[in-house]
């Protein structure tokens, strides 16, 4: 998993009944607190909301286990707000 | 999911029965709305035409059940045209 | 597989029963014994404390071998504690 | 997918079946028809020579159902010889 | 498959049967010759040893058929020990 911050938000019709009434969130990948250059589209289970600091799991198998769906053209998808973070300073 | 831009296809016989009559388009990767230093050739379930904004799906198991096949040698697929994208500047 | 650091720790409810009671630690990954720029969220099946060095496996089917369950929406586990490493040094 | 160029070959003697008889191409990827800072060796079904452009398909369950096998141990394969391309500029 | 070099091995304790008597061997992934920053912990089925360059194959299914096994949690293995290699210089 990784650790991603909301930023917004995409409006495209996908033609898969798996995304009826699907949000798909733009989530900035985030390290050590700070933006990183990569992003991902996910779907989302917890209702998270802009500028929420979230939990991303990224793999077909489990993102089908989160939704509770056996089929589902689903990779990536918000499992977790964080609430806490404990982490020693990046020393590159 | 990422963010593409089409800018443009690619001509080439593939021996598979799963490719005939399937374009192939060149999506370049966009964040932010700008190009990225990353591309990926993607088969095309909307019709998605030169220059459009698009959504890009790229995993084997789910770019299968887009194109509503049980078997079928691909991998990333555009699943929909972009309508809007609601964003915060990046600021990494 | 690869080599980390454990740095810290991540607090975050996920409504999935798999990780009722699982830590999620965050690993940085090492090499040559120093920080890179990447890390990833992990499970643990060995008691990692903070600072050890670790072995992490990042694929779902073997994520879930690894802890003993058929499903399970996991991908990144840490796998071992790292005892000693016997390197070359490197020539980039 | 990507677009690569067959820069070369490599003779490795491989312990498993499916490998006898088959050649291990080093194909460059390429970005807007430059050469990238990426190769991966992958087999071939489809009789690419030296600094042809090429199409690559990088997935284990793909490259097998290209292959025309239920198992084996492979993931990158050679899928057709690219005839043309129509891209833009690229403008990062 | 990459090719790559190995430049040493890491003991760790992994407490899953599969790697009972297992050797994990760390291999710098190599790019004309030259090593780069990047490297994968492998299991072995050819008897590599130090300094030899080798072919590494990194998926799991792919993996535990080369290993023989219906089921075990690995990913990354080295698969063949490189006895030539033909390539063209990179122009990037």
């Amino acid at each position: 998993m990784k650790v991603g911050r909301v930023i917004g938000s995409v409006v495209s019709t996908i033609n898969h009944e798996f995304f009826d009434g699907e949000r798909l969130l733009i989530v900035r990948l985030v390290d050590q607190g700070r933006d990183t250059a990569s992003y991902v589209i996910c779907t989302d289970v917890v209702g998270a909301g802009a500028d929420e600091t979230v939990l991303i799991l990224d793999e077909g198998t489990s993102a089908r286990q989160i939704h509770g769906v056996d089929t589902g053209p689903i990779r990536s998808v918000v499992v977790g707000i964080v609430d806490d973070i404990h982490e020693q300073a990046h020393t590159p």
